[in-house]
Protein backbone atom coordinates (compact mmCIF):
# COMPACT_ATOMS: atom_id res chain seq x y z
CA UNK A 1 0.00 0.00 0.00
CA UNK A 2 2.89 2.31 0.54
CA UNK A 3 4.38 1.80 -2.98
CA UNK A 4 0.97 3.82 -3.88
CA UNK A 5 2.25 7.05 -1.91
CA UNK A 6 4.84 8.77 -4.57
CA UNK A 7 3.53 11.98 -4.56
CA UNK A 8 2.49 14.74 -2.22
CA UNK A 9 -0.84 14.68 -3.79
CA UNK A 10 -1.06 11.14 -2.84
CA UNK A 11 0.08 11.70 0.99
CA UNK A 12 -2.97 13.89 1.25
CA UNK A 13 -5.04 11.56 0.20
CA UNK A 14 -4.14 9.30 2.53
CA UNK A 15 -4.73 11.88 5.21
CA UNK A 16 -8.07 12.31 4.26
CA UNK A 17 -9.29 8.76 4.33
CA UNK A 18 -7.32 8.47 7.64
CA UNK A 19 -9.48 11.26 8.42
CA UNK A 20 -12.78 9.87 7.45
CA UNK A 21 -11.96 6.60 9.16
CA UNK A 22 -11.37 9.24 12.02
CA UNK A 23 -14.88 10.60 12.18
CA UNK A 24 -16.51 7.60 11.18
CA UNK A 25 -15.37 6.10 14.79
CA UNK A 26 -16.10 9.03 16.87
CA UNK A 27 -19.80 9.15 14.60
CA UNK A 28 -20.32 5.67 15.99
CA UNK A 29 -18.96 5.74 19.06
CA UNK A 30 -21.17 8.73 20.78
CA UNK A 31 -24.41 7.36 18.46
CA UNK A 32 -23.62 4.05 20.65
CA UNK A 33 -23.36 5.98 23.86
CA UNK A 34 -26.36 9.05 23.64
CA UNK A 35 -28.93 6.39 21.63
CA UNK A 36 -27.98 3.66 23.80
CA UNK A 37 -27.35 1.62 20.94
CA UNK A 38 -24.61 -0.86 21.49
CA UNK A 39 -24.71 -2.45 18.19
CA UNK A 40 -22.98 0.58 16.98
CA UNK A 41 -20.06 0.15 18.93
CA UNK A 42 -19.42 -3.12 16.87
CA UNK A 43 -17.76 -1.19 14.19
CA UNK A 44 -15.22 0.41 15.79
CA UNK A 45 -12.53 -2.29 16.11
CA UNK A 46 -12.77 -2.95 12.64
CA UNK A 47 -12.36 0.55 12.16
CA UNK A 48 -9.59 0.79 14.76
CA UNK A 49 -7.60 -1.25 12.54
CA UNK A 50 -7.81 0.45 9.67
CA UNK A 51 -6.63 3.20 11.14
CA UNK A 52 -3.44 1.47 12.78
CA UNK A 53 -2.72 0.09 9.70
CA UNK A 54 -3.05 3.39 7.54
CA UNK A 55 -0.72 5.05 10.69
CA UNK A 56 2.27 3.19 9.67
CA UNK A 57 2.06 3.13 6.10
CA UNK A 58 1.79 7.48 6.36
CA UNK A 59 4.66 7.34 8.53
CA UNK A 60 7.10 5.46 6.21
CA UNK A 61 5.78 7.20 3.02
CA UNK A 62 6.69 10.43 4.81
CA UNK A 63 9.87 8.86 5.84
CA UNK A 64 10.46 7.28 1.52
CA UNK A 65 9.19 10.76 0.29
CA UNK A 66 11.72 13.06 2.14
CA UNK A 67 14.31 10.38 1.33
CA UNK A 68 13.27 10.59 -2.28
CA UNK A 69 12.01 13.81 -2.78
CA UNK A 70 14.93 16.08 -0.47
CA UNK A 71 12.11 18.60 0.03
CA UNK A 72 12.50 22.14 0.72
CA UNK A 73 10.29 25.09 2.34
CA UNK A 74 6.60 23.88 1.26
CA UNK A 75 6.58 20.83 -0.41
CA UNK A 76 8.77 19.83 3.44
CA UNK A 77 6.11 21.62 5.44
CA UNK A 78 3.56 19.65 4.14
CA UNK A 79 5.38 16.39 4.40
CA UNK A 80 6.38 17.37 8.28
CA UNK A 81 2.57 18.24 9.12
CA UNK A 82 1.21 15.08 7.12
CA UNK A 83 3.56 13.37 9.47
CA UNK A 84 2.42 15.34 12.47
CA UNK A 85 -1.18 14.95 11.87
CA UNK A 86 -1.02 10.56 11.18
CA UNK A 87 -0.18 10.58 14.97
CA UNK A 88 -2.71 13.19 15.77
CA UNK A 89 -5.21 11.31 13.83
CA UNK A 90 -3.75 7.95 15.47
CA UNK A 91 -4.69 9.55 19.03
CA UNK A 92 -8.38 10.38 18.21
CA UNK A 93 -8.73 7.10 17.06
CA UNK A 94 -7.69 6.08 20.44
CA UNK A 95 -9.94 8.42 22.06
CA UNK A 96 -12.84 7.08 20.08
CA UNK A 97 -12.07 3.61 21.19
CA UNK A 98 -11.71 4.49 24.87
CA UNK A 99 -15.45 5.95 24.42
CA UNK A 100 -16.30 3.13 22.60
CA UNK A 101 -14.98 0.28 25.50
CA UNK A 102 -16.48 2.73 28.46
CA UNK A 103 -19.77 2.92 26.49
CA UNK A 104 -20.14 -0.92 26.98
CA UNK A 105 -19.73 -0.69 30.26
CA UNK A 106 -21.47 2.26 30.90
CA UNK A 107 -24.73 1.05 28.95
CA UNK A 108 -25.03 -1.67 31.50
CA UNK A 109 -25.01 1.10 34.51
CA UNK A 110 -27.30 3.13 36.64
CA UNK A 111 -28.47 5.81 33.61
CA UNK A 112 -28.58 9.52 33.93
CA UNK A 113 -30.62 11.59 31.37
CA UNK A 114 -28.07 13.37 29.02
CA UNK A 115 -27.44 17.15 29.82
CA UNK A 116 -27.73 18.93 26.25
CA UNK A 117 -24.00 20.37 27.72
CA UNK A 118 -22.84 16.53 27.11
CA UNK A 119 -24.88 16.21 23.38
CA UNK A 120 -23.53 19.91 22.70
CA UNK A 121 -19.60 19.04 24.00
CA UNK A 122 -19.99 15.69 21.88
CA UNK A 123 -21.66 18.19 18.72
CA UNK A 124 -18.52 20.62 19.05
CA UNK A 125 -15.69 17.69 19.14
CA UNK A 126 -16.99 16.26 16.14
CA UNK A 127 -17.82 19.26 14.61
CA UNK A 128 -13.80 20.56 15.69
CA UNK A 129 -12.38 17.18 13.84
CA UNK A 130 -14.26 17.45 10.27
CA UNK A 131 -13.44 21.13 10.35
CA UNK A 132 -10.20 20.49 11.07
CA UNK A 133 -9.96 18.02 8.14
CA UNK A 134 -11.48 20.11 5.58
CA UNK A 135 -9.41 22.93 6.47
CA UNK A 136 -6.96 20.74 5.36
CA UNK A 137 -8.04 19.16 2.14
CA UNK A 138 -9.04 22.79 0.87
CA UNK A 139 -6.20 24.67 2.53
CA UNK A 140 -8.50 26.91 4.23
CA UNK A 141 -6.44 28.71 6.88
CA UNK A 142 -9.29 30.79 7.82
CA UNK A 143 -11.41 28.07 8.83
CA UNK A 144 -7.99 26.13 10.59
CA UNK A 145 -8.19 29.12 12.53
CA UNK A 146 -11.68 28.66 13.70
CA UNK A 147 -11.38 25.47 14.71
CA UNK A 148 -8.54 26.90 17.10
CA UNK A 149 -11.51 29.99 19.08
CA UNK A 150 -13.91 26.29 19.36
CA UNK A 151 -11.32 25.06 21.91
CA UNK A 152 -11.82 26.88 25.20
CA UNK A 153 -16.03 26.06 24.30
CA UNK A 154 -14.96 22.32 24.46
CA UNK A 155 -13.35 22.90 27.61
CA UNK A 156 -15.90 24.95 29.09
CA UNK A 157 -18.83 22.30 28.19
CA UNK A 158 -16.49 19.30 30.39
CA UNK A 159 -15.64 21.27 33.47
CA UNK A 160 -19.72 21.96 33.60
CA UNK A 161 -20.47 18.47 32.96
CA UNK A 162 -17.48 17.34 35.58
CA UNK A 163 -19.57 19.66 38.22
CA UNK A 164 -23.32 18.40 37.37
CA UNK A 165 -21.75 15.00 38.10
CA UNK A 166 -19.74 15.29 40.96
CA UNK A 167 -23.38 16.97 42.25
CA UNK A 168 -25.11 14.12 40.82
CA UNK A 169 -22.84 11.54 42.72
CA UNK A 170 -23.17 13.48 45.61
CA UNK A 171 -26.79 13.48 45.87
CA UNK A 172 -27.43 9.92 44.92
CA UNK A 173 -23.84 7.69 45.43
CA UNK A 174 -25.46 4.91 42.85
CA UNK A 175 -24.65 6.79 40.26
CA UNK A 176 -21.05 7.33 41.00
CA UNK A 177 -20.22 4.31 38.33
CA UNK A 178 -22.51 5.97 35.39
CA UNK A 179 -21.43 9.17 36.50
CA UNK A 180 -17.23 8.91 36.29
CA UNK A 181 -17.88 7.56 32.71
CA UNK A 182 -19.39 10.25 32.15
CA UNK A 183 -16.62 12.33 33.32
CA UNK A 184 -14.43 10.28 31.60
CA UNK A 185 -15.72 10.07 27.90
CA UNK A 186 -16.04 14.24 28.31
CA UNK A 187 -12.20 14.24 28.84
CA UNK A 188 -12.10 11.76 25.89
CA UNK A 189 -13.79 14.68 23.70
CA UNK A 190 -11.84 17.22 25.28
CA UNK A 191 -8.75 15.23 24.03
CA UNK A 192 -10.42 14.82 20.53
CA UNK A 193 -11.06 18.54 20.31
CA UNK A 194 -7.61 19.44 21.76
CA UNK A 195 -6.06 17.26 18.65
CA UNK A 196 -8.05 18.97 16.28
CA UNK A 197 -6.52 22.15 16.92
CA UNK A 198 -2.95 20.64 15.99
CA UNK A 199 -4.27 19.34 12.81
CA UNK A 200 -6.09 22.98 12.38
CA UNK A 201 -2.34 24.49 13.78
CA UNK A 202 -0.59 22.57 10.94
CA UNK A 203 -2.95 23.82 7.95
CA UNK A 204 -1.67 27.11 9.12
CA UNK A 205 1.91 26.01 9.70
CA UNK A 206 1.24 24.45 5.92
CA UNK A 207 -0.10 27.75 4.53
CA UNK A 208 1.98 30.39 5.84
CA UNK A 209 4.81 28.75 7.71
CA UNK A 210 4.28 29.94 10.72
CA UNK A 211 4.29 28.39 14.11
CA UNK A 212 0.92 29.38 15.87
CA UNK A 213 1.44 26.99 19.01
CA UNK A 214 2.17 28.41 22.42
CA UNK A 215 1.24 31.55 21.25
CA UNK A 216 3.66 32.10 18.37
CA UNK A 217 6.42 31.85 20.19
CA UNK A 218 8.99 33.54 17.54
CA UNK A 219 12.16 31.48 16.56
CA UNK A 220 14.83 32.42 14.11
CA UNK A 221 15.09 29.74 12.45
CA UNK B 1 18.56 29.22 19.92
CA UNK B 2 17.86 27.61 17.29
CA UNK B 3 20.90 28.84 15.49
CA UNK B 4 22.86 27.06 17.54
CA UNK B 5 21.71 23.54 16.55
CA UNK B 6 23.61 22.66 13.27
CA UNK B 7 24.25 18.89 13.79
CA UNK B 8 23.04 16.18 14.74
CA UNK B 9 24.38 15.84 17.85
CA UNK B 10 23.20 19.42 18.46
CA UNK B 11 19.38 18.30 18.23
CA UNK B 12 19.92 14.92 20.57
CA UNK B 13 21.73 17.41 23.16
CA UNK B 14 18.24 19.93 23.13
CA UNK B 15 15.78 16.42 23.52
CA UNK B 16 17.59 15.17 26.33
CA UNK B 17 17.46 18.99 28.00
CA UNK B 18 14.00 18.98 27.06
CA UNK B 19 13.73 15.89 28.88
CA UNK B 20 14.85 17.02 31.86
CA UNK B 21 12.51 19.65 32.37
CA UNK B 22 9.71 17.23 31.77
CA UNK B 23 11.40 14.83 34.43
CA UNK B 24 11.80 17.89 36.62
CA UNK B 25 7.93 19.07 36.51
CA UNK B 26 6.19 15.47 36.74
CA UNK B 27 8.90 14.90 40.01
CA UNK B 28 7.61 18.58 41.54
CA UNK B 29 3.89 17.79 40.65
CA UNK B 30 3.70 14.48 42.05
CA UNK B 31 5.99 15.34 45.40
CA UNK B 32 3.59 18.39 45.82
CA UNK B 33 1.11 15.83 45.81
CA UNK B 34 2.44 12.67 47.56
CA UNK B 35 3.92 14.91 50.36
CA UNK B 36 0.66 17.56 50.52
CA UNK B 37 3.69 20.40 49.85
CA UNK B 38 1.97 23.05 47.92
CA UNK B 39 5.52 25.43 47.39
CA UNK B 40 6.52 22.58 44.96
CA UNK B 41 4.00 23.40 42.65
CA UNK B 42 5.45 27.29 42.39
CA UNK B 43 8.38 26.20 40.05
CA UNK B 44 5.89 24.26 37.34
CA UNK B 45 4.49 27.49 35.35
CA UNK B 46 8.42 28.14 34.71
CA UNK B 47 9.44 24.71 33.62
CA UNK B 48 6.26 24.39 31.43
CA UNK B 49 7.00 27.49 29.59
CA UNK B 50 10.38 26.46 29.37
CA UNK B 51 9.17 22.93 27.40
CA UNK B 52 7.01 25.20 25.41
CA UNK B 53 9.53 27.11 24.16
CA UNK B 54 12.20 24.34 23.31
CA UNK B 55 9.77 22.58 21.94
CA UNK B 56 8.92 25.39 19.29
CA UNK B 57 12.55 25.52 18.89
CA UNK B 58 13.35 21.81 18.16
CA UNK B 59 10.28 21.80 15.62
CA UNK B 60 12.08 24.73 13.59
CA UNK B 61 15.52 23.12 14.32
CA UNK B 62 14.20 19.90 12.72
CA UNK B 63 12.53 21.93 9.57
CA UNK B 64 16.29 23.10 8.97
CA UNK B 65 18.00 20.43 9.19
CA UNK B 66 16.13 18.52 7.20
CA UNK B 67 16.18 21.03 4.37
CA UNK B 68 19.73 21.50 4.85
CA UNK B 69 21.33 17.79 5.13
CA UNK B 70 18.44 16.27 2.74
CA UNK B 71 19.37 13.39 5.26
CA UNK B 72 18.20 9.53 4.47
CA UNK B 73 18.98 6.35 6.51
CA UNK B 74 19.63 6.61 9.79
CA UNK B 75 20.25 10.20 9.75
CA UNK B 76 16.91 10.54 8.49
CA UNK B 77 15.14 8.01 11.11
CA UNK B 78 16.97 10.33 13.71
CA UNK B 79 15.83 13.16 13.09
CA UNK B 80 12.16 12.17 12.44
CA UNK B 81 12.49 10.43 15.59
CA UNK B 82 13.39 13.50 17.53
CA UNK B 83 10.78 15.61 15.92
CA UNK B 84 8.11 12.83 17.16
CA UNK B 85 10.04 12.89 20.95
CA UNK B 86 9.85 16.45 20.45
CA UNK B 87 6.03 16.27 20.74
CA UNK B 88 5.03 13.02 22.85
CA UNK B 89 7.67 15.50 25.60
CA UNK B 90 5.37 18.23 25.63
CA UNK B 91 2.46 16.19 25.58
CA UNK B 92 4.25 14.83 28.96
CA UNK B 93 4.71 18.53 30.04
CA UNK B 94 1.01 19.13 29.44
CA UNK B 95 0.05 16.36 31.65
CA UNK B 96 2.57 16.99 34.33
CA UNK B 97 1.14 20.57 34.58
CA UNK B 98 -2.62 18.92 34.53
CA UNK B 99 -1.85 17.23 37.70
CA UNK B 100 0.02 19.84 39.17
CA UNK B 101 -3.12 22.29 38.60
CA UNK B 102 -5.21 19.32 39.74
CA UNK B 103 -3.18 19.07 43.18
CA UNK B 104 -3.83 22.84 44.30
CA UNK B 105 -7.58 21.91 44.72
CA UNK B 106 -7.21 18.41 45.79
CA UNK B 107 -4.91 19.70 48.57
CA UNK B 108 -7.73 21.57 49.88
CA UNK B 109 -10.54 18.95 49.56
CA UNK B 110 -11.28 15.57 51.95
CA UNK B 111 -7.94 13.98 52.42
CA UNK B 112 -7.61 10.62 51.26
CA UNK B 113 -5.02 7.98 52.48
CA UNK B 114 -2.66 7.79 49.27
CA UNK B 115 -2.75 3.79 49.09
CA UNK B 116 0.33 2.00 47.97
CA UNK B 117 -1.25 1.30 44.11
CA UNK B 118 -1.23 5.17 43.64
CA UNK B 119 2.32 5.50 45.00
CA UNK B 120 3.69 2.58 42.65
CA UNK B 121 1.53 3.92 39.65
CA UNK B 122 3.90 7.43 40.45
CA UNK B 123 7.12 5.73 40.43
CA UNK B 124 5.97 3.82 37.53
CA UNK B 125 5.54 6.74 35.48
CA UNK B 126 8.37 8.65 36.36
CA UNK B 127 10.34 5.11 35.74
CA UNK B 128 9.30 4.95 32.48
CA UNK B 129 10.29 8.84 31.54
CA UNK B 130 13.13 8.51 33.05
CA UNK B 131 14.27 4.82 31.47
CA UNK B 132 12.92 5.56 27.81
CA UNK B 133 15.43 9.09 27.97
CA UNK B 134 18.31 7.23 29.26
CA UNK B 135 17.34 4.83 26.12
CA UNK B 136 17.10 7.42 24.21
CA UNK B 137 20.94 8.65 24.91
CA UNK B 138 22.61 5.90 25.41
CA UNK B 139 21.39 4.04 21.94
CA UNK B 140 20.06 1.48 24.30
CA UNK B 141 17.41 -0.51 22.08
CA UNK B 142 17.28 -3.15 24.89
CA UNK B 143 16.58 -0.59 27.72
CA UNK B 144 13.39 0.50 25.29
CA UNK B 145 11.99 -2.56 24.99
CA UNK B 146 11.91 -2.80 29.03
CA UNK B 147 9.78 0.64 29.07
CA UNK B 148 7.53 -1.01 26.59
CA UNK B 149 6.82 -4.16 29.07
CA UNK B 150 5.77 -1.45 32.20
CA UNK B 151 3.08 -0.02 30.22
CA UNK B 152 0.56 -3.24 31.36
CA UNK B 153 1.72 -2.05 35.11
CA UNK B 154 1.02 1.24 34.70
CA UNK B 155 -2.32 0.02 33.02
CA UNK B 156 -3.40 -2.12 35.80
CA UNK B 157 -2.88 -0.09 38.98
CA UNK B 158 -5.06 2.40 36.96
CA UNK B 159 -7.46 0.06 36.89
CA UNK B 160 -7.11 -0.82 40.31
CA UNK B 161 -7.31 2.96 41.77
CA UNK B 162 -10.20 3.46 39.64
CA UNK B 163 -12.41 0.77 41.70
CA UNK B 164 -10.87 1.85 44.88
CA UNK B 165 -12.07 5.57 44.39
CA UNK B 166 -15.63 4.64 43.50
CA UNK B 167 -15.57 1.99 46.41
CA UNK B 168 -14.45 4.66 48.47
CA UNK B 169 -16.77 7.12 46.98
CA UNK B 170 -19.97 4.58 47.47
CA UNK B 171 -19.23 4.56 50.94
CA UNK B 172 -18.76 7.92 51.91
CA UNK B 173 -20.02 10.71 49.10
CA UNK B 174 -17.80 13.47 50.83
CA UNK B 175 -14.85 11.94 48.98
CA UNK B 176 -16.27 12.71 45.70
CA UNK B 177 -14.08 15.44 45.04
CA UNK B 178 -10.94 13.88 46.10
CA UNK B 179 -12.07 10.60 44.69
CA UNK B 180 -12.73 11.79 40.92
CA UNK B 181 -8.95 13.66 41.59
CA UNK B 182 -6.96 10.90 42.00
CA UNK B 183 -9.10 8.84 39.46
CA UNK B 184 -8.07 12.23 36.74
CA UNK B 185 -4.25 11.95 38.18
CA UNK B 186 -4.39 8.46 37.78
CA UNK B 187 -5.23 8.75 33.94
CA UNK B 188 -2.11 11.35 33.60
CA UNK B 189 0.11 8.87 35.06
CA UNK B 190 -1.34 6.27 32.73
CA UNK B 191 -1.34 8.93 29.53
CA UNK B 192 2.23 9.87 30.87
CA UNK B 193 3.06 6.31 30.67
CA UNK B 194 1.88 5.28 26.96
CA UNK B 195 3.77 8.71 25.80
CA UNK B 196 7.49 7.25 26.83
CA UNK B 197 6.44 3.76 25.39
CA UNK B 198 5.96 6.12 22.53
CA UNK B 199 9.52 7.37 22.67
CA UNK B 200 10.90 3.85 23.66
CA UNK B 201 9.28 2.96 20.03
CA UNK B 202 11.44 5.68 18.59
CA UNK B 203 14.55 4.77 20.45
CA UNK B 204 13.98 0.97 18.58
CA UNK B 205 13.42 3.12 15.48
CA UNK B 206 16.29 4.67 15.40
CA UNK B 207 18.42 2.01 16.01
CA UNK B 208 16.99 -0.41 13.97
CA UNK B 209 14.76 1.18 11.53
CA UNK B 210 11.92 -1.13 12.40
CA UNK B 211 8.43 0.46 13.64
CA UNK B 212 7.48 -1.66 16.25
CA UNK B 213 3.68 -0.27 16.85
CA UNK B 214 0.91 -1.25 16.67
CA UNK B 215 2.38 -5.29 17.03
CA UNK B 216 4.48 -4.16 14.22
CA UNK B 217 2.83 -4.19 10.92
CA UNK B 218 4.24 -4.54 7.77
CA UNK B 219 4.89 -2.23 5.18
CA UNK B 220 6.51 -2.52 1.96
CA UNK B 221 8.04 1.02 2.28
Amino acid sequence: MDSEINTLQQLKHQISIMGGYVEKALEEATYALIARKVEHLDNIDKIEEKINEIHVVIDAACFKLLAKLSPFASDLRLILACFKMNNDLERMGDHARNISLGTRMYLSRKEIPLEKDFLQMTNEARWMVKAALDAFVTKDAEKAQKVLEHDDVVDQLKDRLTQQMKDLIKKDPDFVESGIDLILFSRNLERIGDLATNIAEDVIFIASGDDVRHGGIAVDG
